[in-house]
């Protein structure tokens, strides 16, 4: 683990001193910088109706001061509309770490070898949802349209952000199908890399085990091109299943077989350690007596 | 699902159309722009030396004619060292999507109603590694420098770019301990949102089951303020371990008790059916008999 991995904090979230910094030369750097737990130091507002030449000289001086002290990096935060600052900063050796919306984060790493600035987001999430009716063995799959092979699958998309794995899998499967359903537990975790729906980056692709709240399918012609209630030993079994649908079709036979608890991850909440927060975990059921 | 999200693949990677624009008034726009199947127009390529009036103007023009075409959405692709230009395209609506070292994604939504474009990744991912010695019932812990609480956890860290999950916390333990190990398995799954440590977006924590392949601990001083082999039982029992650690601690007694195949995710490579990809699963052990 780097000093930056996990858990610690970026150092424009947590600042631990703040101050203009004063340049070799004695004239006054207008950039006010926030020093981190691993050395790195933050700006956060860039001085207003500065010329880029100014700038330029500014961060210069900066830089040499921040070097100077010992700091391994720097964060400047450019606002899109004054992106050319971001051009200035460029021919100094900044390069994007991120940038959303309104707002790019710039960084420069300044200790010899190889950054140790941790990565920006590197996953996009995905849930599917299986709803199972456990009555008479069916489970609820799709096929989607804008395919140029129609595959059965179940229903799921792309996780909003901040948005919990079982309400991705019952609100993907409401809009693609019309269904209405309860999270009951987490059946299988995918990791793919280079993904090409997500620019490149890894996709982390979750299937969730759902039970069925309504029964009448009204699926979503716009995204779907088929939808219904089909026999999970039927869906084990066919051709034109994707091959992870095929394999969790699998999986819930047994679990509708020997019981889900056999198959199942469940989730329970818990508070998390440094930041207050509650976060939710999936394992499997610990025993009542350990 | 949004026509643009899961398996859906964002226009500037997949090429239907590549056109220069011609402009209403009769001029020819200079932006080559693709159209994707999902009505959005990429333009990869500025022209090289176009003034920022020019710019502008050709961006007007050629927004105009996408949008008189139905087209729903541009992707336009800035070099950090030209980010005046996304300037001037901030001033006609264009926002950043993401950005990545040398090269910024704005992009600008063309209907009505609210942007249906896929967001960027939205997770880092994070793993450790329970290397547990299944001859004496004991399992390797850290404690991490630099924290206000002192408390016992499994090694781990950030997954790099592309790496599995398996080989992250075989890594990770490597690099905070010196042991060397073998993945077994994957126990458990945490989602955490609003992360301070990620830039502000959410955390995958995954822990895996590790076999020892050695077993003279040689801890990183840099990371680790102690390193030690604890029983499982006292691991599960003591106050100065995270919430997760003691939970996984018991899950683990359960296994050593009953079995691992209690409480494992077995992993599994499997095609995907679209990219042609290997990816990696992970869920409960399917008997052979299904």
């Amino acid at each position: 683990m780097s000093p930056f991995s996990r858990g610690f904090v970026p150092s424009f979230m947590k600042l631990l001193t703040r101050y203009p910094c004063r340049s070799t030369r004695g004239s006054l750097c207008r950039f006010s910088g926030s020093v981190d737990a691993h050395g790195g130091v933050t700006v956060r507002h860039l001085p207003a109706d500065v010329t880029e030449a100014a700038f330029s000289e500014l961060l210069r001086e900066s830089v040499c001061v921040w070097r100077s002290e010992g700091r391994v990096a720097v964060w400047l935060r450019v606002p899109l509309c004054r992106s050319r600052l971001a051009e200035v900063a460029a021919l100094q050796g900044f390069t994007f770490h991120h940038a959303v919306r309104d707002e790019a984060v710039l960084s420069l790493w300044m200790e010899d070898g190889e950054s140790r600035l941790p990565n920006y987001a590197t996953h996009q999430v995905g849930v599917a949802g299986a709803v199972v009716n456990q009555s008479n063995g069916k489970v609820l799959v799709v096929q989607d349209k804008n395919r140029v092979k129609n595959m059965w699958k179940f229903p799921g998309g792309l996780s909003n952000p901040s948005e919990n794995i079982g309400d991705t899998a019952v609100r993907e499967v409401f809009e693609e199908t019309g269904i209405r359903s309860e999270f009951r537990s987490l059946l299988s975790i995918r990791q793919q890399h280079h993904h090409p729906g997500a620019f490149g980056n890894s996709d982390m692709y979750l299937i969730c085990r759902l039970a069925p709240v309504t029964y009448e399918i009204n699926f979503c012609k716009h995204e779907c091109l088929r939808c219904e209630w089909m026999d999970l030993a039927e869906l084990a079994k066919i051709s034109d299943a994707t091959p992870i649908t095929s394999r969790i079709a699998k999986l819930l036979l047994c679990g509708l077989e020997n019981g889900f608890d056999n198959i199942d991850l469940n989730m329970e909440e818990l508070p998390a350690v440094y930041t207050g927060l509650v976060y939710q975990i999936y394992h499997r059921k610990i025993p009542e007596h350990v």
